[in-house]
Formats: structure tokens, sequence, C-alpha cells
């Protein structure tokens, strides 16, 4: 028999039903890395071809090479917003309003090899790929216009990505996210009650438990959430209480990007190269120190489409069990050679 | 300029950028229906192969033939959700709270033949499918456990679905779907502000300004929404205040049936065939007669896929203006030979 799950960050309820994983697939498989050439010369984030992107932002050099970079980011050359204009809103009859699109919209080039993948990088390419999202959240947040700010990744085809050469997106909107607003206001209340952040409670009670428990580290907790919305979704988390990622200290990016770097290998290896989106879930730029709210990774495999119930409804059908998948994941991690999944290793 | 838009049903803001438009597309199109056999040995919803799924809940025979039938429906083999368990609460650790997967999951066969569209099929068919969908939302309801009912069509493979066999889907869940609480709390604000309808006002100062309605008929409106979270997302509302599908007078079906099988149509021929869901948004069986809620029918084509920054921020980004794309639905219409199309001819 399937289960219904309450969500306690959003009071929403899933659908877990493993039986429903019996349905024909249909989901497409990212082209593998491999088969790519590591150099394109048609692809604009490739090494050369500088000049087919908007002036770049931000650079991390190649230390020995003042023309070569590791990471680059850019300004989406298709943006859904732009810096200028206005955040008043105006009417627009009687029910309607609307704003400019003022924003940004970035483009975090990972690596200038065309058929790299996170999973696969080097600890220390992961980590400056973070440094650089830190480096653009801390320096968009200065515009008192950009409310918050959304930085996320898409992998493979049935994520929504449109070019392959391994990126991530950076949006700054002029208003909060609406499923930010959702998490707020159910971590308000919790702390209206209880007096602590939902999340730190949460992830105690979690660890307590420790059946949906991938690994942990000194400051990092890797789990399948309880009422996961996909097989395999998986959050990274910080054990000590920090509302904004832009102010998460930045000596634990190192440790930061072996987890992350780790975690999606394990993904990579136990669903194949899986496409997948991440999504660094954090508070809005006016309100960066907060008791309530607890920056967090989400990431999320794309193994179903979404379909007319899931937006019809909202309810998502997940077709494996948290606990399962934990056990599954945890099997993978193990079966690494032993200079792989180092961070997973290593006791806490 | 982009623009953001503010949802006066959801109080969320969609970002409408049409520049994005320009963009590499990837959304692959549904085979094309005419390419396929009409009959389909292998194919559990033809006939021939009742046998092949669970047994049927509810036909409408083929009147000269008891045999035979025009809509049949059947338990989804697969289904997310069933009849037996209890609708309580279990906790489930400090946080963590679950209750059997009870409800209904059954699936509409919307025709005998395995290649015909709803946008091709005859207005008595669409018809007859709009009777089954009201029959089984009528009969489940019954059943005091079953809270809300949701009705969806899912067509083509970037819509989700899994079987090319026309069909559509039900699902009786034991809790009110997370997107219809949203919009129920926003339309009893506006009830208790008002003292009106928020869907009803909304309706009349569209049919005031025009510019986003594609069709009027007697009882219905065609529109494109302010806000619209994708490409020609259209509408169908009935203009008098009925909170429930299930308890929407029968008699207006046949008008129904014209008007979705035109609008279709118009998709059809002005997307070629888009992948794309609709789902009948109604209330909670246990209050089906409020003066809040106003049950509509939305179609959405999948022209997109949903990516990291709606699933990261729950904001959506459209690459068309409603406005632009209602005239160009129009277009669509006005093109039609005369025999077609005739819902929409009509003046109100």
């Amino acid at each position: 028999m399937s289960e219904l799950r309450y969500d306690p960050t959003t009071r929403e309820w899933v659908i877990i039903a493993p039986e429903r994983a019996k349905r024909p697939q249909q989901a497409p498989k990212p082209r593998r890395a491999d088969r790519l050439p590591d150099w394109d010369g048609s692809c604009p984030f490739c090494p050369g071809n500088e000049s087919q992107t908007p002036p770049e932002v931000f650079r991390l050099p190649l230390s020995d090479k003042a023309s070569a970079w590791e990471v680059r980011v850019i300004p989406n050359r298709f943006a859904a917003l732009m810096p200028d204009g206005s955040i008043t809103r105006r009417e627009d009859g009687r029910f309607f309003r609307k704003m400019d699109g003022i924003g940004a919209h970035e483009v975090i080039v990972e690596s200038p090899s065309h058929n790299i993948t996170m999973a696969l990088m080097s600890y220390e390419q992961v980590q400056k790929i973070l440094i650089a999202y830190q480096e653009r959240y801390n320096a968009l947040k200065k515009n008192r216009q950009f409310k918050f700010i959304s930085i996320f990744k898409n992998h493979g085809q049935a994520s929504g990505t449109s070019l392959v050469h391994p990126h991530s997106q950076l949006v700054a909107t002029p208003i909060a996210a609406p499923y930010y607003h959702r998490r707020l206001n159910v971590a308000v209340d919790y702390y209206a009650v209880s007096g602590s952040c939902l999340y730190c409670e949460l992830l105690a009670e979690e660890l307590k438990k420790g059946e949906r428990i991938v690994a942990q580290t000194r400051e990092f907790v890797v789990f399948h959430p309880y009422a996961s919305r996909t097989p395999w979704e998986t959050w990274i988390i910080p054990k000590r209480h920090y509302a904004s990622f832009g102010l998460f200290p930045n000596e634990h990016l190192t440790e930061l990007a072996r987890v992350l770097k780790d975690t999606l290998l394990c993904l990579y290896r136990g669903l194949d190269n899986p496409a997948f989106n991440y999504m660094v879930n954090t508070t809005i730029t006016e309100d960066e120190e907060n008791p309530y709210y607890h920056w967090h990774i989400r990431i999320v495999p794309r193994l179903n489409l979404i379909a007319g119930f899931e937006m019809g409804s909202g309810i998502y059908i997940s077709t494996a069990l948290p606990e399962e998948t934990t056990r599954l994941m945890k099997q993978v991690a193990q079966s690494f050679p032993e200079d792989e999944c180092l961070s997973f290793k290593k006791k806490a």
C-alpha cells in the first residue's frame, strides 16, 4: 500500500507509492559526458569563445596563466531579468499589478572543459564554483532592489537545460520567491511556539533516527527527507544555524565542496548519470541573520516528468521510500575505491 | 524589457520575458496522432484488450452494440492511491506524520480509437468524456474519506504521459490539494473584504478589458490569464458561479464540450499539436456550494521544461505576453473553415 507523508517544512503532503516504480519509464538520460569532446568550437562557454558571451562579471583565473580561467561568471544571454528598471508596482486595471523585470540572471561556467560534470570534477574545482556562487551572491545583494537570490543547477536534458557545457545559474529577483515565503511562514510559526529553528530541530531528530542519514561530516549532514517529493531527493544541510548562504563562513566551503561532489558522485553512479536539478535554498537578502530559516542545498533527480496531477494539485508522487533510497545510496558510497567519496568515509 | 505580473488568484508573481523565446528550444513534440494506427493490439486501452485492465467502473456503451463502448473508466493499473485504509494520521517520530495511501486513481479511456486526439474528436464524443468525468466525480465523492478529486489530462510525451491512447485521469485524495488550499485562502480573504467571488469579479474585469478574451459563449469564457505561467496558458471558466464541477448543471456539458474541443483545436493548429496538460480546478468535496471558489479548466501547453529556477523559487517564467497569445489564438480560430470552431464564432 502507498502512504501519504506530511512535510514539516512546507505543511504539504506527498504520496509515496513504490508500486508506481513498475510503470514504464520515459525520462531521457543525459548524453554521457564522456562521449562529448573536451572542447567544442561552437560552444559559447568553451575557452576561446569568450567573445560570444556578454562581458564577464567574475572570473577565477588559472594561477599561472593570466588569460586562462577556471570558473567564469557571465550575464545570461537570454536573461529573464535585467538590472535596469524600478521595483515600483504599477496598477494595471482593478485586479492587476506589474513591475519592471528588474534583477540579474547570470551563468556560472563551472569549468573550461566542455565534457566534465560536477560529479567527476576535483574537490578543488567544485570549491572554486562554490566560491563563485558566494562572491556573486554577496556582490548582487548590495543592490537593495534585489530581494532574493536563487542559485541552481540544471543537469541533463530532462532537467530543463539547453546547453551541455557544465554551468550553474543565479537569478536575483525583486520579490521573495513564493516557495521561500511558504517555508519561512512555517518556520516562523514553529519559532513562535518553540523558540527554536525548525530545521535545527528536524536535523537533530533525523540524526537520532538515523534511517534517512546518508552521511555526516563535521559541518554537514546529507539525508533523504521524510516526505521526499522524488526518489533519491537529497538534502545537504549545515549542522550549525545559518539563515543565509551568503553569510556562511567561507572556510567551510572546502568541506562543502567535498560533500557536494561526493553526493553527486553517488547519484551519478547509483542512477547512471541522471538528469537532476539542485537549488540553494536560502533566505531573503534583507534578513540574512534571522533565527528561523536555515539554508541548505536540495538535489532533485529528474526521473519522472511533472504531469497534470502535480500541476493541478501540488501533490507530488514519489515512487520510493526515502529510507530505502538512503540504504541504496550508502551502498553506492561503500562500493567506491578507497580514494573516492572521502568525505562520506570519515567519521563525524 | 521583461516584466513581473502578480496573479490575483494565488498572490504569486510570474516573470514574462518574451526575449527568452529566442533561446534554443528542446521540448519534444508528441507523435502526430495521424501516424499511429487506429487500433494497436498491444495497447491495454484498445477494444478487445479490456481484460488487460483492472475491471471497469463505468462505461458509456455504443447504443446499437451492447458489447462495444464509447468511453470507459477503469482503475489505474499503477494506482498512486487505493480505496482501502484509514485516513487517521499516525505520528512517526517527533516531526513526522503519515497516513495510508487511501483514495482512488482512475483512467478515463476517451475513445475506442487509438489514434484520435480530443482536438479532433466530434463534439458528441467530448461531451461523453465530460459526462464520464462528472459521473465518476459524483460517485467517488460519496466516499467521505475522499476530500478532493483531481481530474486532469496529460497529452504528449513532454506532458508526463506514458501511453498514447487518448485518456484522462482522476485521482481522489484524502487531503485537500495544497494548490487548492492556496487559491481558496486568497478567495476567502477576497470574499471577507468584498462579499463577492474573486473569480466572478475577475471575469467581469477581463470581459470589460477584452484584450485577453479568446472567446465567449452563453455560459463560458475562454481567456489567457494576466499572469500566465506559460505561453498560451488558457482558462475555460463558467460565467455563472459554481464552486464545484460536480454540481455544475449537466445540461451545460453540451456547450462545455464544444468550447473545450474548439479550444484544444486552436492549440492543436496554432502550436502544431503541442504536449499539454489540463486540470479541472474544483473545490473540496465537503464544501461544494461555497461562495468563494469557482471551478474552471486550466490548459497548460508544455513548451518548456520546468527547471531548477522554478523548482527552487516557485516563480515561473513565461516567454510570451498573454495579450499577444490571445491575439494569435483568435487569428487561428478565424482561419478555420466555416464548419469548424463553431462555438467561438457564435456571438454571446
